[in-house]
């Protein structure tokens, strides 16, 4: 490990956390503090290689397992680092969030292991096994009709009954602080990075990838991967201002939100590109991440290694961290089976 | 990590290996000497655990992950252990065997790591993919028709024909003692076992574990697990001789092959019981381990948590180690798919 970056990493370096309210407002000592925070609750989770997958690209390929992580998905450092940063009092409201995805699981597990209520607003057609998880974990399911005006309207309904803290799945700077630590994790055990590359859908991880790698590391860059058919952030890179798609279809369902203000931020600042592929090669991409490193994951983590197939020019010669970013996938419609 | 394992795992205490004939031939110092042979060519695989598993069954379950090893499977300890305890003058005949599963592959990575040429005698009706995966790693496949007598006949010219050096799946002391070196890092790694649970085919990797365990642990229970529908292991063990099942169907295809002589050796003399379980229950702890664990391991992998939810008042409160033999599945044909 680099000593500058061990140095960086000292926790007794962490200071009071500040009230923040913009992403423009974090710095390293806010990662630093998630990770104090956060450490009894998360998994360091471990790097995979594959042998295989480095000489077919001709590179150096490092795998983040956070499909390993607890409840699934990284999700729950951002979430666990929102949960234990409130205080006793506004903790005992609760939080609340809407979202029928891996956030949801991530806040109800983090809620639980503080001993507070966690509400999750989900459309009455999400998935039974979506919702079975969620309680599974503890969470209070309110159902909603699956349009943005009925799910706002319940959610406001929720909010103003019970007092829960909102914890947006990313565009929070808690939730960008805890997800920081993932990419402090790969700085302190792989040397010489060269290149990150992490999927993006709202931008949540590869805010955090940012903020930790702007300050500790800025020499590696820092490659978004996006589903070609849900691409508002490479758009949005290229035009400049946030691009919204209206309702984008891609089996990288994680992916399908848009970038908002506090992600934004971090995509404009310090993203090298953000780089998309196809429907095909990501399940090609998925199910050779499957078949060689024996994992478990969402087609949204392929979307990294789909890119890096594609762009191997790109990437040849280098080391490269590559963030598996969960693990909650239906075993029973795996998008290779027709 | 127990002081006295710690010592006798000392690898100055490693003595030069003696022709080995049987099974009743092997000391510690085999497994031993197996570990500092094949080091350089193997992976120490991750051990995981899962919080949700722990909590259902009421114990702490340590799952050592050799779908991660190289090769994806156990099976390469073995099989390095033999082609890298050749002299250079035998090594240069290469190897030969006939497996159409994981020995295969495993024979033909280390042989090419050693840079000699391995012989693999495989049916002309077995899957194209898994020839493509022998040659994939550098092994010379020569087919035969799909019965015993065509198997031998083939087998036997092409060892007359290079001088080969056959290296059998299990039924070999070098094979034996390299498996053992799978349980001698669970027991570096994990303090407390009370069982190790593995899965019974041909018993290379159970009589590996006896070898280790029976010599530096020995209070540590020894279960093999076993499919209901290829059950010849656990009617050898009650009837205390050999029995061999002629053609056993299971979706646990990597063990369906019956003991002989020297794992029996093993399995008579060490193991506390054979469990068994039936297809479905199989299939069950297979999805669940998969949904879980999030990992891609074969059918066989699943026997020893399926015989675990079985009969848990045989391993409540008990720290349980469980073999995850293999990671090499048909991703097209998975069990739980209609």
């Amino acid at each position: 490990m680099n000593a500058s970056i061990e140095d960086q990493l000292n926790p007794v370096k962490c200071v009071g956390m500040e009230k923040v309210v913009g992403a423009s407002d974090l710095t390293i000592d806010h990662m630093l503090q998630a990770r104090q925070r956060i450490a009894p609750y998360v998994h360091n989770t471990p790097i995979l290689t594959s042998t295989y997958l480095n000489e077919r690209i001709g590179a150096e390929l490092f795998f983040k397992c956070e499909n390993f992580q607890k409840a699934g998905a990284f999700k729950v450092r951002g979430a666990c680092n929102a949960v234990f940063g409130l205080t006793d009092e506004d903790a005992a409201l609760g939080v609340a969030t809407h979202s029928s995805g891996n956030h949801a699981l991530s806040l109800s597990y983090a809620a639980g292991r503080r001993g507070i209520p966690c509400h999750v607003v989900m459309p009455k057609t999400a998935p039974q096994a979506k919702k079975d998880a969620v309680r599974g974990y503890g969470g209070l399911i309110t159902e909603c009709e699956p349009s943005t005006t009925s799910r706002e309207a319940v959610f406001a309904e929720i909010q103003s009954q019970t007092g829960a803290e909102f914890v947006h799945p990313y565009n929070d700077p808690r939730v960008i602080a805890g997800q920081a630590t993932c990419s402090a994790e790969m700085l302190e055990a792989i040397d010489g990075l060269d290149s990150i590359v992490a999927p993006i859908g709202g931008g949540g991880m590869i805010s955090g990838t940012c903020l930790t790698v702007s300050h500790l590391a800025p020499k590696i860059e820092i490659f978004a991967a996006e589903p070609m058919q849900a691409d508002d952030a490479a758009r949005s890179f290229r035009a400049g201002h946030i691009i919204a798609d209206d309702a984008p279809v891609t089996i990288a369902d994680g992916l399908k939100v848009p970038l908002k203000d506090n992600t934004w931020h971090f995509v404009s600042h310090y993203v090298a590109d953000v780089l998309t592929a196809s429907e095909e090669e990501i399940i090609e991409a998925m199910k050779l991440t499957w078949q060689r490193l024996k994992i478990v994951m969402e087609p949204s983590c392929a979307v990294p290694l789909a890119v890096i197939l594609k762009n191997q020019d790109v990437f040849r010669g280098r080391r490269i961290g590559v963030i598996v970013t969960g693990g909650n996938v239906d075993l029973d419609r795996l998008p290779w089976m027709k």
